[in-house]
């Protein structure tokens, strides 16, 4: 299958990925992690409910975390331009049997929530409540510092059909994974915002929440905010990583909150909004050898976080990628 | 003067700053200074001009360095989405009788010059050579790592006036300095690309180019590359900082080139372009305060590098910024 | 004058520097400056004294603040190797006509008390309190992070005279300045525990400490305290740097504590313990030149905390350091 | 067994570990990645040998590569203070039937040669031939920037014999592992210098030498250096880590050089001289545990470096530490 076209001209405008929204069992737990470790500012919070956000964002929540019997994703949020960008949305997906509704969020504006081609949970807004930017005020620093949220990854059963229905909706490929000698990719990173990623598709069950991410600063945090989890009894939180990135570039840590929801924390991308930015093409197979890190656990690959209320599917071909396991076992 | 309203449908448009081209006395020098010390990667180079771009770039270049008989910027070049654009362009120009003449520019697509309504030559590309992206080929990194341009600044003799012509284009006003009590600004920091600045105007006689700045991705490197200029004896040539910013929050560094040019060196900025994302207002007596680092020095103020063939204004109001020649008198 | 050959056999064993004792007149705006701002350690509190450590350290302090009428330094503290060093200081010192005494320290063992030779107050002790080492306890890791203490600089009005002292006792000089072509040093940093410096001494009214300086371990931490410093009201006491020393190479910042006396926070020295560590010499002129950071203020080179009951003396021979202010006159 | 008792008076003063020599086959090779990977300067260079020293050193050496048939190591080397000291070890050795020698070595003072009690290589001298010490040279910096050596791992059989030999030259124990509930170490680190080791003894087949260990400054280089190591087709090299240690804190990364010999770069310890420094004892289980990176390889507790004319001897009991394998099968 070929790579689809770019679609300058979307039916609305997207413009970035805009916030997470989770289940987790135990407030005070998740509150521990994300912000006693790892440094997310406290927007609100009530019984029910947390809303986080980095120190670089002036909106509400990037990141929001309801009390709920199980560990569930409930949807990737996406920020539209505008309002008018919204009823675009509601046409659009109207038009294309997708039912798409209005629901009310808190600290939202007009909120449209609808379920992509595989029945991934989307909800899309304009505005946002607005609260006081921290990037400078250091005294409330801590943790990783993290920033602001950067993009989303969904193990997904059909790349391909994902990929072409995000591009319809003007996201633009910048970089992907395809077998060697083949055409078809397989795990694809999209953009709406001007670096590389907004939200990314790889192969699996799914659709699955496989994680969010968020930008940090310095080097210097990745061990710090790990040497931390270490402290706070977080040592098996963190999953894969400090490494760098084939695809991205950026160095990472992967680490599970206490439901098992993974968040990436990564340092910033490169800039990416030319006409003549092409996506850039990786080979299996060297994607697959080891960088410096070691290769992630099989659990990185295979797990991820269900949506409420979808159920996954298997995708019709299943990867082999080189896990941590098969690589000491081949030693 | 209030503030203008965001122009949400510009007549064109403009993406982000892409590159600045300065004439220099000695190529060599020059080299010495932005590739030696700095560490800008050389994509071309002839007995005429050196082509340079930073590691995160994969366009052919974001600074022109022309051999001339006398320190000038030449123009700021600005990058348009696509070559319709650069037609949509030259009609909005000819219209506003700014005339606007296509011209040939080595290694960039089709390219339109034109002075804006101050006089300050600009430049439009929608495309130019690919290059490498080097952001992981760390046997390339050196020096501050400069990662890529973000934004110009200019002295203008009146700031509105370009807050308007820039907003008309669609550029959007993401912080700004005013006098105590006072609405109109005189100091804004305008962008398209989604961070704070492309194109900042400050208060003095010009239009002459204050400088270029370019993205660096760790706070030691502010340290590596000062340390790297003391001992290849450009000590003379670190004029202010490194030091924290008010507006843009960014830590920065500016340094002068052998010809007087300045560039800033500084980490990244906050993301910024949602719509609900207002204008930051700055008192004048606020910013007048130090910071931890001592007040700029009188010729940080004062000196720019002018544009060739463009005469300089004064403004009919003089500011009068605290200078650190003013800091220490007053101890 | 001859640099004194190092005595290799000391009368007794100091290893080195181990604490400073200031009064302050205000115990909460010291611990504002002290715990909250720069990251120190509280190993004690009452309303009379606050005893700080770094989290390196497992001794009880290296930095006594006790409430006083007036801003003074109390004496500066070595530490000797054993119980049976510090008797052999008594007969030494005694000996020499220095009157030297045991007094009674908290949280110190046997603690011997004397004037140096031009009546700098010294305590010695060999054994301390100990506290847990907290180099890896991150959740307490605040501010700068202050790792140790490192050394102390004093003013004192005859430079040579300090240097033959110390050099009896043991401190083997490591680097010095002196006049171009001249052989005496004026400015000379001496070490016992095998990195440049345990106490400095510069020419100036005195004796009188001019700071204490405590190691930082990282770059990034150079910025985030400033930083903090200036988002807590504390701007105006980031009194020189960050910057890059000549003699010893350190990076450093400056501050004034909230009555005036000055902490310097660096990053580590190099390694000096060999019997073939010649002392190395740097020129005036060559330490009067600017490094990448402008020349300290006039007050860095004037100003220091007189010592509890001894009246400074003047140099002979007054210095004539370039200043900033000489600096930007001169522009 | 009880740990024994510091020797305060040892017979000669060892002042810290100084260098170690490694045979090579390929010493293109070893010249890659020693000084293209991780930036050891060259101080002289020949057909057979490459003598390197880190930035901070300014003797002539602290790692010798050797052309030779087999990966090996020759010997580790230790400062003496004196040549007075020198004699003293002769004398010492001769009367502990432990032969002697007095060997030529290039670009070192006067040299002694003897095998431990386990049979493991030492070399003494007092001085060296001197380098410039090029810390502020920062034209000179590159890769890890290795600032100078600082401690030797040793696998040895019995490694309470070693505890006891060493401790009679005078080294202090500053941390030591022992079975939960058991009062002997079965590893231990052993210091002269001031810092938490000199040279440390892990069980297991020995005397082998595990590791030379090089300090390098900031966090940020730890990435840099892995990731200049893949760029450079080594990233199979990067054996272990990033990680942070349990005993002696640090950061760490091991690296195998192209004969299998292995580096360990970590940033700095902590200060550890006073007469109240207590060793730090950690129990096994505790060790045991995995902190946030992963537990080591096999091939890291089991390989090593085996001296030139030094069989290795089993130990009488041998370890089952956690390894990676393990680890991941226990999922």
């Amino acid at each position: 299958m070929p790579i689809p076209k770019p679609n300058y001209t979307p039916p609305f405008n997207i413009t970035r990925a805009s916030h997470a929204v989770l289940h987790v069992k135990d407030l005070a737990k998740s509150r521990a992690f994300y912000v006693d470790l790892i440094g997310f500012i406290v927007s609100d919070e009530d019984t029910d409910a947390l809303y986080l956000r980095g120190v670089a964002e002036a909106c509400h929540h990037s990141l929001v975390l309801k009390r709920g019997s199980e560990p569930r994703a409930e949807c990737v949020g996406m920020r539209c331009f505008s309002e008018d960008d919204l009823d675009k949305a509601k046409f659009y997906f109207d038009k294309a049997q997708l039912p798409a509704l209005w629901v009310e969020r808190p600290h939202q504006g007009r909120t449209l929530r609808v379920n992509d081609a595989l029945g991934a949970p989307l909800e899309f807004c304009a505005t946002m409540e607005r609260k006081p930017r921290l990037v400078v005020s250091f005294k409330d620093h801590h943790g990783a510092v993290p920033q602001r949220i950067d993009h989303f990854q969904l193990l997904v059963p059909d790349v391909q059909h994902e990929l072409e229905f995000y591009t319809d909706l003007g996201f633009r490929l910048s970089e992907y994974i395809a077998a060697d000698g083949a055409d078809t990719p397989h795990f694809v990173f999209l953009q709406r915002k001007g670096n590389p990623h907004d939200i990314v598709f790889a192969p699996g069950a799914g659709p699955r929440l496989h994680h969010a991410a968020f930008s940090i600063p310095e080097s210097y945090l990745f061990f710090y905010v790990c040497d931390l989890a270490a402290q706070m009894g977080f040592a098996e939180n963190v999953e894969f990583g400090p490494g760098r990135h084939g695809p991205g570039h950026a160095l990472f840590v992967y680490m599970r909150d206490p439901d098992g929801h993974r968040i990436e924390l990564f340092n910033t991308h490169y800039q990416c909004m030319d006409i003549d930015d092409e996506p850039v093409r990786w080979d299996t197979s060297y994607v697959g050898k080891r960088n410096w890190q070691l290769p992630a656990r099989a659990m990185w690959f295979s797990e991820a976080s269900r949506f409420a209320g979808v159920e996954p599917r298997e995708p019709g071909k299943k990867g082999a990628p080189m896990t941590l396991e098969k690589y000491v076992a081949a030693e």
